[in-house]
């Protein structure tokens, strides 16, 4: 047992139907009183909910994908000619990120009310993309003071997307056990991840109303980005981004598609973290725990149906061959992953 | 699931035989340069060893129970004449404690070299003796920055004291599951202290000089504090300190006899509590889990071994009654922690 960890300093509130409340009590704890209200277009109404009676000096919705430069740029200068002392996100992934990259220059507090399980708002990682190349990093500043979650506002959040981004907070969880910088602690929470997503997911999927799935998925959701910002990307995570890059694949479903097949790959020679899997399942085993929820959510299967090609495996075995991480459980060849391809691309038993 | 978890910040440097590495690396990560080494007499040698060589401008081995207020004046002066910049504490609870009294005025940054599994280091709770009465204070300037942890240390710790002192860290972990402040987070870090102290106590009760049950040990001894520290007092804590106060009993052997009663006591109200610590116990039940360690680790038995005689049992009762914790899950009546009382005074099977 030989590992640094660093606990990173956050509050979360956490209380469903509690978001405004949470909100005001969270402004008034900071002292804070000119906010800046970050929300996309399609929030707008949901954020003036929030943040009702709270002294927001400017609202703010020009938010896009994957933090442009410029996107960023204005929202500082906005920042600025308000004066702003505190930045409020509400919202998805680009929201919070927003708010990250306004935090990054004006070292300002952010708060931020998560509407989905992309986990952002527990990193202190910061993301901005120009001309399509995305520059990512690590600051203290960029972690939001407090995160208000509230599971009430995902009822509206389709099954579909629900399930998928719950799968990728899934995977967060899995691939945190065997990440270069794994440890005890991340290897704790993201156990727990699993456990409370799997109580949560088949909840939400079939019925997106259930606010005690919900909440479950969301507080999953919360570890496993708590767990995969202090262990780093492992197998998982190389393996997708290389497929992502390569086939331009949609995102959540690649996640979904290829994490059985590096459980399967990885669980021989992780006795460890097979066995934190399996409890977290309540299953016999880790890949059955896995298979069976699969099942239940009715998760996509092969990469072929995303547009995948069959000659696009031998490139993206070397790839992948070339980036994968240190000390992942089983050596990767070229030769083992290209079966794992294989499989992943054809929807095949994960073996 | 409704909560308000605060995380804390500290960097945990986790590393067997690598105290003088580890803490050479972290003074040079502080960037500090005139230190304070706090340590009693008894470990002068080993502060000694593990701050060789780093630039200590004022070695203080005036260390005493409880934190005298005096002490703890005496410790601040010399921080002051000597100018020193950071504090580096290596020792138990006290030499922690002495450390954050120092901090408590100072705002200087710690770095805590533990040598029991007192847990202090993990938390931001302060403590000062006067005139025989102890007070206690939260504030984030007395949490330690960095805690180094080697099991190596804790070699020669005897086996009575490390049984003892686990104990009392296994309690933590399970009062914490139902204490005032208790939720799923601090929850999931008890349930992995209980796992771990159930993997390292019985190998150090076995063999002391076992390195990998002395890790196992610490590090559940480490998520008990911080577990413990995020939940607040729960009965049994309320429990043992009614009972210290009024009888003069040994702090550690008294949490040991009075744990198994308050786990009866609660576990039929608490089925998450219940599932959690038997999963970490890897146990039929909680109950028979902690039976059987406790059988392991030849854990005393009864209060009336360290001197509590049978008339007590009334008044401690009425003050415990007075003193129960607000959602305890099994409501505290007179009769029930009446007899709760006898059965850990007479060494009776925990009902």
């Amino acid at each position: 047992m030989r590992f640094d960890h660093d606990t990173l300093a956050q509050r979360v509130r956490f209380g469903s139907g509690a978001a405004a409340a949470n909100l005001a009590a969270e402004v008034a704890s900071l002292g804070v009183s000119r906010l800046m209200v970050i929300a996309a277009e399609a929030e707008r109404e949901l954020a003036a909910r929030v943040a009702a009676g709270l002294p927001v000096a400017h609202w703010h919705h020009e938010v896009a994908m994957h933090v442009p430069v410029g996107v960023a740029r204005r929202a500082r200068e906005q920042a600025a000619t308000h004066r702003v002392d505190a930045l409020v996100s509400v919202g998805g992934g680009s929201t919070t990120g927003l708010a990250k990259a306004v935090a990054l220059t004006t070292g300002l507090p952010i708060v931020a009310v998560p509407t989905t399980y992309a986990g952002s708002e527990a990193t202190n990682v910061w993301g901005l993309t120009e001309n399509a190349r995305k520059t990512t990093g690590v600051d203290p500043r960029v972690l939001p003071r407090t995160i208000v979650y509230d599971a009430a506002l995902m009822l509206t959040l389709p099954v579909e997307l629900s399930v998928a981004s719950g799968l990728n907070a899934l995977a967060h969880c899995v691939d945190s056990l065997w990440a270069p910088r794994t440890d005890p602690i991340n290897q704790a929470l993201a156990g727990e991840g699993i456990r409370a997503l799997h109580t949560g997911l088949p909840a939400v999927a079939t019925d997106p109303g259930d606010l005690d799935g919900r909440e479950h998925a969301l507080y999953g959701a919360y570890l496993a980005a708590v767990a995969f910002a202090s262990a780093g990307s492992g197998l998982h995570h190389k393996i997708c981004h290389v497929l992502g890059g390569m086939f331009d694949l949609p995102h959540a479903q690649t996640h979904a598609v290829v994490l059985p097949h590096v459980l399967a790959f990885n669980a021989p020679a992780a006795p460890d973290a097979r066995r934190r899997i399996a409890t977290a399942f309540d299953a016999e085993s880790a890949t059955k725990g896995l298979a069976q929820l699969r099942t239940r959510l009715h998760a996509p299967k092969a990469l072929r149906d995303y547009g995948m090609t069959e000659s696009g495996i031998g490139p993206a075995a070397e790839a992948i061959v070339a980036a994968a991480p240190p000390g992942n459980p089983t050596p990767v060849t070229l030769d083992n992953i290209t079966e794992l391809l294989h499989q992943a691309w054809e929807g095949a038993e994960p073996r």
